[in-house]
């Protein structure tokens, strides 16, 4: 239920967004050219991200959202993200995505976790400046996202048919299309 | 010192802008709308909100440059900022805006921790569906822009007189005017 008795019960993300546009418009700005704007990044690898950040925090409808639209574009589909959410370890993902979950998960916990050290095993597998700083702002987004979502008691549809068909949706229209 | 080599040494949060437009550029808009677009908060509550949950989260360079900014619009100036670092009950805040406090402080840990009750509490003391919706997107916002400098290592600036000079431009000119 939503905390906000102007939102309709069972109110989504969407309809949180339409209750405050002012917010809401530079907001999605933000979020699509962090995951779909240019990038030396596909948008599969970005929602990858995107999605076990928000795993690893426990929202439940930023981590299904985006786990489903990461399985859209991924070669390995569904069953590479459950991989990736059970042991990153064990996924088969490059040493180099590895590598950058590590950052996502420290940036997530709290940003000054982030050392030389795991920035220089990011470089040395072929993280370039970019990716790095795309992957600290990816997960320091979501820390954002998950919060957001969650602290106003959004919804959590139950069906996971939702979910993939707004990653459908998602994969073809971007962010600034209603879901 | 910065993580990423193609930053110079003592890179502040504006370089990292420079470096990165693509997601800076909407970043700046939305903390722009966020700030001091339409709000029934004044500029000064919604600093005052930034700096405490900076402060919380303990992101130096986020906190004292917040904490500039407020004491730059409060009446109170910087004693009042200090105040409600050291103990929002004891700083004379009114009943909403110290409701408000407890509501960032939650969502500042985990989203899921606001609850019926608090924002309950929230609304008796007066805050509107606006006022309740911006401090969880402002704490939210801080959660990620804490994540984000301190992820990257950028420098942190010893001397005061440089936060309040940025607050000063900050108050007159806004976030898309380089600081």
């Amino acid at each position: 239920m939503p905390f906000l008795p102007s939102l309709r019960a069972g109110a989504s993300l969407l309809d949180l967004f339409n209750r405050f546009p002012e917010t809401s418009r530079p907001l999605i700005e933000f979020h699509e050219a962090l995951l779909r704007g240019p990038s030396p990044f596909t948008g599969a690898e970005r929602e990858l991200i995107a999605a076990y950040v928000s795993r690893r925090n426990e929202c439940e409808y930023c981590s299904n959202s985006h786990a489903a639209t990461a399985a859209a574009q991924l070669p390995g589909g569904a069953s590479l993200v459950g991989q990736v959410f059970a042991d990153p370890d064990d996924a088969g993902l490059s040493e180099k995505l590895r590598a950058l979950l590590d950052i996502a998960d420290l940036v997530r916990v709290d940003g000054r976790l982030v050392s030389a050290d795991v920035v220089a095993k990011a470089r040395a597998a072929g993280a370039t400046d970019r990716e790095i700083h795309d992957t600290v702002l990816i997960s320091a987004a979501f820390c954002m996202y998950n919060r957001y979502v969650d602290g106003l008691g959004t919804a959590v549809p139950d069906d996971p048919g939702q979910y993939a068909a707004g990653a459908q949706a998602l994969v073809e229209h971007g962010y600034r299309a209603p879901g």
